[in-house]
């Protein structure tokens, strides 16, 4: 009770506990992440298929929920309708013109791209090994991008459905490590349009993009993803912590608080979705 | 990034999202309570277990989740070993013997009480109706407690499966009603014999009960349960909240932070628990 005004105390031990959820991503994250060079941080927006029915995930649950993917048969589906697309472009611009009236260091830029990813097989010629390359040019100029020639490698997803709302989410860790140019000789196997709106704010980034594959010109993916934009910075925060307390008895740092903020992004984005007909 | 040493923004959005689980909490407290006179609000420490399997439920999920007890075949047990009570019963009293430096407000009381409970199926004079009737009396002395015969009827249950500790919670709701005693002739169909430790903490009070059933006398069951001690406070704040507000748009109060508070303290109590054989 809390008879003489004041409010009540965080619980019997003075203290809230630490959040369950934020710090199992943030241990698996740094897990995943330590020890690699040129990591890529990204949640995308998107839906559980479950690969039986091949509709969204059924799961008696009620709360937002990490899930073993494997185990429960489901694969990770990111699109949306254009509608929808349509939609977080006008909730993300009007973000952006409200955040003009605040300081510098907390305003959202904008910035509209196109882009053209070639894929290619390239064999290395001291290994023999074939390697995945994409080349990331410039639309209109077709000149290559800046640290346009990468190979990206799948280091791991973490599946997140949740059950009170329109969209689930995939938090996934790459690395995307800078390549050679591919020989002139060598023909792309694929290539795709990308028709990119991206919202930076802070050590986040909202990419709001339309993907072209060139044997469905006329049925663009709808894409959303939140990325960690200095993941060098963001593992540095983890380092400074996890190193410093090798027990890793769970204290709050400001790692943590990146996790929490990542977190924060990607579900207001999710609450804030209009529900349209997928 | 905060290259200028401030912390980050706590999103896009310039706020946290609305605590998820503990809004979903709150939202069904109140539509379960909303109405009724003697309601108690108790959560109890346990295990969720498999009807088909006899163990403990196998969920691929890795977070604390709500979850659908009934499509889920589980029933909820509320035991412990001997050795776990005398465990948390260390813990609370260690916790009793720091707060006595706090302000009063701040402190936890403890209350030794041992207790029988006879129950009573009552066939009522108006309705012909049978009611069951609880009658507490203290142990030593045999006299009726206060408030001590009422009839109990279970309103409903939220089930939290804990993967990630040694056991899961369930949150009830029941009311207690006030009835008159039983007629002198009425016998009780049976009896248990409650030897409790209560600490009170602010509106919340932690019960660490041993429970003997006649027909296993050398077995008590061990239990622990967290329960609101100023129910109807509890639902004012509630009242307070929702009906100001009728579209129930979620927004903070002060009866989400007290739902907080419950959800913190059977937390904690579940992140202290030592794991001993069960």
């Amino acid at each position: 009770m809390t008879e003489n005004g004041l409010p009540p105390m965080r619980s019997l031990f003075g203290a809230d506990p630490l959040d369950e959820f934020a710090t199992f991503v943030a241990d698996w994250l740094w897990q995943n992440m330590q020890g690699r060079a040129n990591i890529e941080i990204e949640a995308k927006l998107g839906l559980l298929i479950d690969r039986q029915t091949n509709m969204r995930l059924q799961l008696p649950v009620y709360n937002e929920t990490i899930i073993d993917a494997r185990a429960l048969g489901v694969r990770f589906e990111s699109n949306m309708s254009m509608k929808q697309h349509a939609s977080f472009n006008k909730l993300l611009n009007e973000l952006v013109a409200y955040s003009t009236t605040l300081p510098e260091h907390e305003r959202i830029t904008y910035k509209h791209q196109k882009e053209t990813d070639f894929f290619y097989d390239v064999q290395m010629q001291d290994t023999g090994e074939t390697v995945h390359l994409r080349v990331t040019r410039d639309s209109k100029t077709q000149s290559v991008k800046p640290n346009g020639v990468v190979t990206k490698q799948r280091i791991a997803d973490l599946n997140v459905f949740c059950p009170a709302r329109a969209y689930d989410y995939r938090i996934s860790i790459n690395t995307e490590t800078p390549m050679p140019p591919p020989p002139d000789t060598c023909e792309p196997t694929y290539s795709r349009e990308k028709d990119r709106l991206s919202y930076a704010h802070q050590n986040y980034q909202v990419d709001l993009t339309q993907v072209l594959l060139p044997n469905k010109p006329h049925e663009p993916n709808h894409e959303l993803e939140l990325e960690i934009r200095d993941a060098t910075y963001f593992m540095q925060l983890a380092q400074d912590t996890r190193l410093r307390n090798p027990e890793m008895t769970q204290e709050w740092s400001p790692y943590e608080d990146q996790v929490v903020v990542f977190l924060n992004n990607i579900r207001l984005l999710i609450r804030n979705a209009d529900t349209f007909m997928a």
